[in-house]
């Protein structure tokens, strides 16, 4: 940290900041400029924080220098980590030799529209499945998904397809049963700050997708991610889904430059949605052209059997040409920026 | 709703959208142009958005019309709605004809600190007292509050001072035990959209301050107004408490436009929080001038005996001269725009 | 300036930072940590922005601490400034001592309708006229302004109310037209990065009304102002009239922070533009309330005898009941707040 | 347009707006339904516009629905459009065919810098040479650039290497100096809604890079390439460099999405500037891959021989390394997706 005294700051304002620095055990380096002195601190940031050192007299600002997040950063974790879904052989890995596609229905319906969504999903590559069964809405007027018994269709799809399922869990209170029957537990988007749930995935045992929040910054969404990895669970997978701007032609901003922003300074895979992020099928296809191409661990995007009965978000989801235009990419493109299709064979841990 | 057509719509277009709009039981008005044919649906909303019309041949746009919430719209409310908070002769309003002044620490650290708190809040003309027992923090590695001993403290202190509590609870599971120490439940920023804590504190039966998403649109905002009051509970004051944008001077922009926003939409009250939105202590005073004059329905403000000591935002709460300064705007400015000060004793109902 | 070296730097890294600094005249104090080393440098900062220390090896971030304005910040110049404008008897102050209500059509439309707005821009307490001859239009086909002859029916009707005339330029080339007509030039929301029409209207001779860029931040502005005083004009006014965010409810969101946020950091007076900010006239009595209350040096709204004909933002202007309640509003509330309405009787400099 | 009108509104009410409608010539259909009646539009808007039938009693709300562009739009002209830049034999296209990339200095500093970043451009692929001799600061204090003597380093480095030249002009009364020399003309982001500059360069007789407003939208960009159409010029180049948002990793969010949703509305070709975006080195070559991937016209990157001493955006320039990595993407990408390099031997009109 560094506390940036005003021009103004007697030197037993200088005296005092230092003096309560090494009264919390850390050091203090003072620099006197002809028109400001700037002083850096050395030692527990936590202990800093708590001295609310921008309050004292002639203190102008005080500015922090760290990353505040530990256990995800890379700077104490250099290689990128690799995240397994599924169980023994079916397993599937997210991390950066590979790059898995996931794609499946926004909302589980029924058992007959959850199976051919599954279908169309396979059929274009993808090797894990997702589809909601606890729906966060906006309007409680809105469908909320089906609960516990959309969850045993997504358990009995898996049986017949062999597609390891990813879920959403919208309540700390369904996390216990949502992690019964699902492979990966998602916490959306705007549930990236509901602590009390990011800690209850953190003790679930089970490998988690973390959505960006809409109007989350890169650092906010990695200290998320460390809530998580503080109860002992490291297997968190990033998922930038847009954010919240001025433009309204997309629904939301894709932050493509959130993928190599995160692989600077986490260790954790990073995958994206174009299709909650553009809110528009038409724009599916190339922003995961583009998500490939920057170099992210992979895709996760909506298709839906019959899109125009959609209970939710149905003008985005893929169905007929435009899937089969996005497995041409899925399984052409990776090969371009040195990664293979991530599939269950692709296990050589 | 209408539902724009395409240029390049077909008479077969047209007529699927009206068959479909009309299976469902609602009407649909056909207006022909010269380039473009808009088709106006009269009729269930809910039904409507099943249809996903978006997605059928010829469709370019649907845009919604009507209010998406009802409960806490004011077309089938026109009056606007005073809450009370507090038990019996110790209960305060917050609503249109008073101006409601709600003080005390961000966070509860000690009985003494609240204690001393309240004090400084009650004689700065506060009625209703503030204190965070369950602190949601960005880092978890951040004080996360003192939890129930905390509740304890805040019950106590009300009990010595006569001030009504206001406190912030953060997961569904300890709705029960907030409710039972509290007046008013507050559900914070990041917790807007937590659908599952909204219906909880819908259920809990003591009054809802319900604060601005950061990045919610007043929209949204409203529309987690409705999730409370669907459960039963109309007993739900909001609070402005500033927006992210791209200006770093403040830490959120007070959106002060919201409150004439919201009070034209809905007739639930509003308030500004000028501590949380600005994050600097200095503007707390002007702020608050703008909140009575805007004609917001009360104020909420982060006090601090030590705000050099504060485990939780010191930099932002204020003591001594701003604090006294702040009790002659809010006891002077609230006649000029047509208010008298709320108290316990305002109650006339 | 502040440079933060990166966890790996070595003692060379350092050494090389040292000495580029040196180099130019500068002075580095080194802060060595446990984890991260920080340099202090004392100098002249623009020497420094020229070394692009960014790129040295390890170094991790450079920080500014000083602002980066001079001439228009209060850190040389404490005393807060007041702006006359208009002709000798005529003039009017903008200031902190008084509260100057500027009022007018958006444009010049007709002789006619300008004379009509002023009228009632004078008996609603209007000491200033504005009204645009030259508009900047986001369309092509949009109304332009009058161009020459909106300038001087302008003046025309200066000489019949003796208001002076506050106008906009939006071409460097139309500065010694617009100043030879206008007691106060204008630059718009759009034009605020226009660097040469800042220069421009910087060496025109007159008082200049700068509005915020939509999405500029404080410090921006601020520099823009920094463009018109470096070419030897002081007398800036800066206008608040709404930033660019999410929110669609209004056309901008009014940033009512930045009035007391630029009075901390700057010498120059600074009113607010409800008109523009909100696009909804049932909007502009409240945020004129709420633009007096916080400190605002003044205000500037539109007004029109037909709002339903206006070529220009008719949704926003002010008409009969509206505007007689501005008027009550504008007489009564700056008392509250320590200042009198300002008019040409004002001068005592 | 669609008028909404008031739950509460009147026959009259409606009356009155169908009969302003019809007074300039319009056709008004009425869809009257159970709690809203709306009133859909046809003929000409703009003398919709002027009707300000927004302030009409009984009026809730006006929406748009047609494009406000017309010469830019793709509803009128459905093929995509190719820009030749360049005189004679080494005229280079940019367009739906090609993939153009475009490097060079951010400012002409010197004839040396200048050369040497050309040939480093060349050679890596480059058939455009960009480079400002005018240059758009914030600061008045900052380096603004050779003006004349840059224009002159410029034409002259041209006829020694070949490449046709790319800079920007700031303010219209340079740009006949400016046509005189560039090859295409450059109007930055800062400039964007100088609509006075967009005119001149309108008939210029020289190609025109639109850089897009850094909070403009892609409609208000549109509407500044109609400026230019609309006084002769349709060589239009439009370029996504980055919008504003809350996050602080990047000096603005590149907004992939624009390329295909640009694509989608306005037949003018549109290329990436991933420099000016994301202002870090690290994420050029990333999102270069990404701008090719999601189907851009073009590139345009900074590059410089000795970052270290660039008087302007040295961090974000590429050099060595990173040039040879950029290199090998845009030789072997845009073949991924069916382009090929543009030259100027791809003539072939």
């Amino acid at each position: 940290m560094v506390v940036v005294m005003a021009p103004n700051a007697t030197d037993e304002d200088i005296a005092a900041v230092v003096a309560r620095v090494e009264e919390v055990g850390g050091e203090a380096f003072v620099s006197r400029g002809l028109v400001r002195t700037i002083i850096g601190l050395v030692g527990d940031i936590e202990s800093f924080h708590h001295l609310n050192l921008r309050i004292l007299r002639g203190v102008a600002d005080v500015r922090r220098i760290s990353d505040p997040y530990k256990l995800v950063s890379r700077q104490h974790h250099p290689d990128r980590s690799t995240v397994w879904v599924g169980e023994g052989d079916r397993a599937v890995p997210i991390g950066p030799e590979t790059f898995t596609f996931i794609a499946g229905p926004c909302a589980v319906e029924s058992h007959e529209q959850t199976y051919e969504a599954a279908v169309m999903a396979r059929g274009a590559g993808a090797t894990l499945l997702r589809g909601g069964a606890f729906k966060p809405r906006t309007s409680p007027y809105a469908f909320q998904g089906l609960g516990l018994a959309g969850l045993e269709i997504l358990a009995d799809v898996r049986a017949t397809t062999g597609l390891p399922i990813v879920t959403e869990v919208v309540d700390a209170r369904d996390v216990p049963v949502v992690a019964e029957h699902a492979d990966m537990l998602q916490v959306g988007t705007r549930n990236m700050a509901n602590f009390g749930l990011l800690q209850a995935v953190g003790e679930a045992g089970k490998p988690v997708l973390l959505k960006r929040g809409m109007t989350a910054t890169v650092e906010e969404w990695l200290m998320a991610a460390e809530y998580i990895a503080q109860r002992g669970n490291l297997d968190v997978v990033l998922c930038e889904r847009g954010i919240r701007t001025f433009e309204p032609s997309t629904r939301n901003t894709l932050d493509i430059s959130a993928v190599p922003v995160v692989q600077a300074t986490s260790h954790l895979p990073i995958i994206v949605d174009p299709s909650h992020a553009a809110g528009r099928k038409d724009l599916v296809v190339p922003l995961s052209r583009a998500a490939i191409a920057v170099g992210a661990d992979g895709l996760i995007v909506d298709v839906h059997p019959r899109p125009e009965t959609a209970l939710c978000d149905g003008p985005q989801a893929l169905v007929d040409s435009d899937l089969r235009e996005l497995a041409q990419v899925v399984r052409r493109m990776p090969a371009v920026v040195g990664r293979k299709l991530a599939t269950a064979a692709t296990r050589v841990r």
